[in-house]
């Protein structure tokens, strides 16, 4: 992902260190040379404990910590995970996002570079979602006793009036729509981690699903049943937690599910099942069987989301369980994950 | 602190591993096994990626990470800090706080018990604060690239309509108040690091600040003008920071600051100037002159705030400067805190 280009104002420290996060004048040098600048609103430069906001509606509220290593990988940062995450997670609640909390958990000895330049994927990321971060924190830890940058975003969104998202609303005939292409994101970080990146040209998907999911709510509204961004676990995982808290089955068609050539021969190659990869700017939807074509079609006409395809369909046999039907016209179960497949992926 | 007993419930496992932070059966075991179990209500309970609340006023937001170590002391949790710290932060923004997020980064190896402790801890503070914890996160990064457990707590809270809480509120005049005894947490802190602890009684102060505060607004209003907790580099800093932001001056009375014996003898052992210490019980008020009497009293009387005192004043001499009259009579500046002086005690 290209960011604006943004050349780092002079500082007097190479490396981040405890005093950064002392609370102290450094903390408050750091934040003001970069932070402030780069993020700037009325909110966030009220400089106090906690922003103040007008809010008169429902509200979605949602938190994730990111962890992923390396910081940086073909296609993206940890600080544009950190906003397409929240930003994402609130839009699967139907919500459009509207402000953002921003902490990190700097290892001493970081390079401050490395810290301008996730902060600056930040300022890029927030800018495209349309968020304000209002509010933050900076921590310090030494060195050994964190990982570069660790950073939590939560963050707040009005939720659409017509969205009515609920996985209680799912029922036997419900079409399960994917937006795009399963596994690029996992696989761009492992790729990165095993030195294949040169290799190939995967990239993280990473990116807002705010825009277009508040298109198609305004479009669709409670024809749409559930929604639900597969990152950590993948889509098996997201559908497998459906599958058990409606007790409905769910039936996937392999032959329906994108997956660029590229990222399955990755797959093959590390040995990972592209179902349970990591995704970073994919949603799974559950709409209604007569909408859900019309959903499709609209979804595939915005850029970034041409592969959207029905994958699968909600079922009243064996219920709370996945069962793909594969290419050669067999049936399996796709488990629950039991153990840890790809750690810090996110 | 004292923690309502709890029993920790049967589990597999002795140790967090990293399969408890893949997304799949083990985090959701973990998940059902201890925190949705403890900190039970309807928001959490929908399991979606974030919360769908009401919300039809001016709201306060707020975040923190806290890494506190060692992550048990005297007096508190990891998990006490976690609640009260951010109860606190959206108290001095003069909002009633009322739903927290919650997000873990777990060390690979952390004992189960320790971190069911820390639940425990936490949900007995949310009940005491009286703030729901409506969404979450749970990570976990490889040993040694964290230390033990990590939490961030992002808060919502009402804006009490009586509420005019900003530092450009801040004029000559003005009286400063503090709630009570400064450093007790730092110090707290530092005796368990440096094995003090059983030479003294000292505990940290963590408490929630959200009750009081709202009370004094309601009889208050608009004669308070400014509040802030001094958490991270003491009353001294918090003030450096009012008397910059506002270029006004402040003037200290030394012998007006609350301060335990105890405390002042372990300060002069460790050679920390209690003024730059954490507390993480405490505020400070900036309250027009008319009221500041009346404001103590009422302070005083309640349960832990016997101690309360107006300690300075806002004057037009050295702007931007904080003075301190000490017992003797003398004056000296009290500095901004340049390096890190208690490293990760919060």
């Amino acid at each position: 992902m290209m960011h604006t280009s943004c050349p780092i104002p002079k500082f007097d420290f190479d490396i981040i260190t405890l005093a950064h996060g002392s609370g102290g004048l450094l903390t408050q040098r750091l934040l003001e040379w970069g932070v402030f600048d780069l993020l700037k609103n009325d909110a966030l430069l009220q400089q106090h404990d906690g922003a103040v906001l007008e809010v008169e509606q429902k509200i979605a509220f949602s938190t994730d910590s990111y962890v992923v290593a390396p910081i940086f990988f073909p296609g993206g940062t940890i600080g544009d995970l950190a906003v397409n995450g929240t930003v994402n997670d609130l839009s699967m609640c139907g919500a459009a996002p509207r402000y953002l909390s921003l902490a990190f958990i700097l290892e001493e000895g970081l390079p401050v570079l490395d810290f301008w330049k996730v902060l600056v994927s930040i300022r890029d990321a927030a800018q495209k979602a349309g968020v304000m971060i209002v509010t933050g924190d900076t921590k310090v830890v030494e060195k050994g006793k964190g990982d570069q940058i660790f950073i939590n975003t939560s963050g707040i969104g009005y939720v659409h009036p017509k969205a009515y998202i609920h996985h209680q609303r799912i029922e036997p005939g419900d079409r399960i729509i994917l937006s795009g292409p399963v596994a690029n994101h996992g696989i761009a970080i492992m790729s990165r981690r095993e030195g294949l990146e040169f290799e190939t040209t995967i990239e993280s998907d990473t990116r807002n699903l705010n825009i277009i999911t508040q298109q198609l709510i305004e479009a669709f509204g409670d024809a749409i049943h559930f929604m639900r961004d597969p990152t950590r676990g993948g889509v098996a995982t997201v559908l497998n937690e459906t599958a058990r808290q409606t007790n409905w089955g769910i039936t996937l068609q392999q032959q329906a599910i994108p997956l660029e050539e590229q990222v399955e021969g990755a797959c093959e190659m590390l040995g990972l099942d592209p179902l349970y990869v990591a995704n970073e700017g994919l949603f799974l939807a559950v709409v209604n069987r007569q909408s859900a074509n019309a959903f499709v079609s609209m979804l595939k006409a915005e850029k970034g989301f041409e592969q959207a395809a029905i994958i699968g369909t909600i079922v009243e046999e064996h219920p709370g369980t996945v069962v793909l039907h594969n290419k050669a016209g067999g049936r399996s179960v796709v488990p629950f994950l039991t153990g840890e497949q790809l750690p810090r992926i996110c």
